[in-house]
């Protein structure tokens, strides 16, 4: 991560900020138990791949704790060292006993993480202490990204764009090569533009297979006519980026600059939406109304976004169906596509700050309508 | 996946097996209902990111049912075209009503993948069908592999084997090169030896961050003297390889050699023990013997190895807990250890096909004791 990032909350605040949605989603509990891993991180700041973390409603009586095995003894201290540790294999059970031992009668548990195996196990090993199925609380808190949140996520949409941009430079987009080649040339660029990892499988979907939503990069060869459809990202500091571009190699037919500019202009009808206290539907809805009227509704086969941060896919859900509305300092992805199968589609998407005001697009590549020759 | 790879049992024989141990852990239920999606893969081919399949006991009367979304129409056509498709968004609820209406009354549910919050949502979405908790019935049949199976894996160890050779002949792995860039090299070098993926995040580790079992790379930069462990996989097919390697930049120093090669020595333990009807903890222990007999016994601090197939870590287990014997067929890994905190590590580790006789050694790259100048 780069040093000039901006600090990002500590665990501390989170876990203070945490207590407060507890208290008022389950008044009757003493604690919650956050076994999801990504929440996990978000609380501590402890990266391993075994660890819990027990949330006391009353954090001023007693001090929270985490949970990991002997192999992140020397980790969990460095990152993680203002919280008290219990060392287990088995952290939720360990962490629940030690809570038992002091005196707690029922806690929270997170039931979007926890196994139903998982769940019959604790029951069985700690049956002194009652369970109470928690959802989406720490999810809750992670939509508002703070400003060490956004400026990593802004590092990693800046990594995309310049990996990008190289692949256009040097002509790598180009008849000839494979979907597979561009998909590993592109993320070999985000490497060296300071990427810790790719945010997810590239996707490069060419001439027909643009139309396939989710393709995965296979060895079909890009073709003179084709649409070149890109959807990737990078991972800064642990935060993600997500931006689709698709290009035309060169001859463009009429059919293909006119579904592009339905889709830049939803992108944009999206984006201009995107403000704080917009029902994340109306949101979804402005874009879509765009594709409709050009007649081409029932392609447009996705929700319009999601948020992203610790995880490529988070919430808030920016669709149709979704119920929410958007809050100031989400991070929310703007995402139209219109898909003609057998024939090749176009996807737009930027990485976006939502605001009182105007969204801060966060990836910067251009998105006119462009044609690689 | 090369086209010369023998054939791999179909999904309709590996659901027939997955009738016989269901009648026999649950009499009581009707079908199972299977929403792990690595589970799902091995009983279908399907490999979109939303699917489920219900398995009825008596395969005979009624046809086994695939769900998965609008997405995924044409892909599970041509993946899983023999299972009765049920379109859906909320497959798993949609498999159970449609079972309902079969007059089913008792499904399993797969208790170490359904969620808490899944599985509070299917009672009360189709409360008509009592919910009965299953676990590891699917990963049970998986660990045996077919002769498919075993190809794939034994393709994935030679791109990495292939990897491997291609870095040390080019002296990628020298003084003056960070661990992230050796990584990034290898990552690269499996993709042009036919990976389709990577197992898991590359782990190089220089010097002392060589003692620490699984460490990330860094900005580290290589130095003469130093260990460097160099864990790592490729995928292909699907299916992953597992191999560990551990080299000195010269000059070499006496203890560094020492531990190398009780560490090699307990490698070729572990490698022998590793028969059918051998106790897995008897595995471990063979190996263990040999580093608690060289004086380190505190120094090699996890399991000696683990299932490798769809996942890079699957049943069965190998280590000194583990309470089953190994089956023919099954593929695992030997790989001890020890690591010596602030000065450095060595593991060694092989990806093997049990049998009635010698394992078979399907990573094949040189072990003995090797100093890169």
């Amino acid at each position: 991560m780069p040093a000039s990032l901006p600090p990002a909350d500590s665990g501390a605040l989170r876990r203070d900020r945490l207590r407060g949605v507890l208290r008022e989603a389950h008044p009757d509990v003493e604690a919650l138990l956050v076994t999801d891993l990504v929440n996990v991180r978000y609380l501590s700041g402890f990266t391993g791949s075994n660890g819990a973390v027990l949330i006391w409603v009353d954090g001023d009586a007693r001090a929270d704790r985490i949970g990991t095995d002997g192999r992140y003894t020397v980790q969990v201290g460095e990152q993680a060292g203002d919280l008290e540790l219990v060392g287990a294999r088995d952290v939720a059970a360990a962490l629940l006993e030690s809570a038992a031992a002091d005196g707690a009668g029922r806690i929270a548990i997170e039931a979007d993480a926890m196994t139903v195996a998982q769940h019959a196990a604790l029951r069985a090993s700690v049956p002194e202490v009652a369970l109470v199925a928690a959802t989406g609380l720490v999810e809750g808190l992670r939509v508002v990204k703070d400003d060490g949140e956004v400026g990593a996520i802004a590092a990693a949409c800046a990594a995309a764009d310049a990996a990008l941009a190289d692949l256009v430079a040097a002509g790598t987009i180009a008849p000839g090569r494979t979907e597979r080649q561009v998909a590993r040339a592109l993320e070999w660029a985000m490497y060296d533009h300071g990427a810790d990892a790719v945010a997810f499988e590239t996707i490069v979907a060419a001439g027909a297979n643009s139309a396939v939503p989710h393709h995965r990069p296979t060895s079909a060869v890009l073709a003179a006519g084709d649409f070149v459809k890109i959807d990737f990202g990078a991972v800064v500091g642990g935060y993600h980026s997500d931006m689709t571009r698709t290009y035309v190699l060169g001859p463009a037919q009429p059919w293909q600059r006119e579904i592009y500019e339905v889709v830049a202009a939803a992108a944009t009808a999206g984006r201009q939406a995107a403000t704080a206290g917009t029902a994340s539907a109306d949101v979804d809805g402005a874009a879509r109304q765009v594709i409709v009227d050009a007649g081409y509704g029932d392609q447009f086969v996705h929700g319009l976004g999601h948020g992203v941060g610790l995880q490529i896919h988070e919430a808030p859900p920016v669709g149709s169906t979704a119920t929410g509305t958007l809050l100031g300092g989400a991070v929310v992805t703007v995402e139209p596509g219109v898909y003609l199968p057998g024939r090749g589609g176009v996807r737009i998407e930027d990485t976006v700050v939502v605001s009182d005001g105007p969204c801060r697009i966060l990836t910067a590549t251009d998105r006119t309508f462009t044609v690689l020759d």
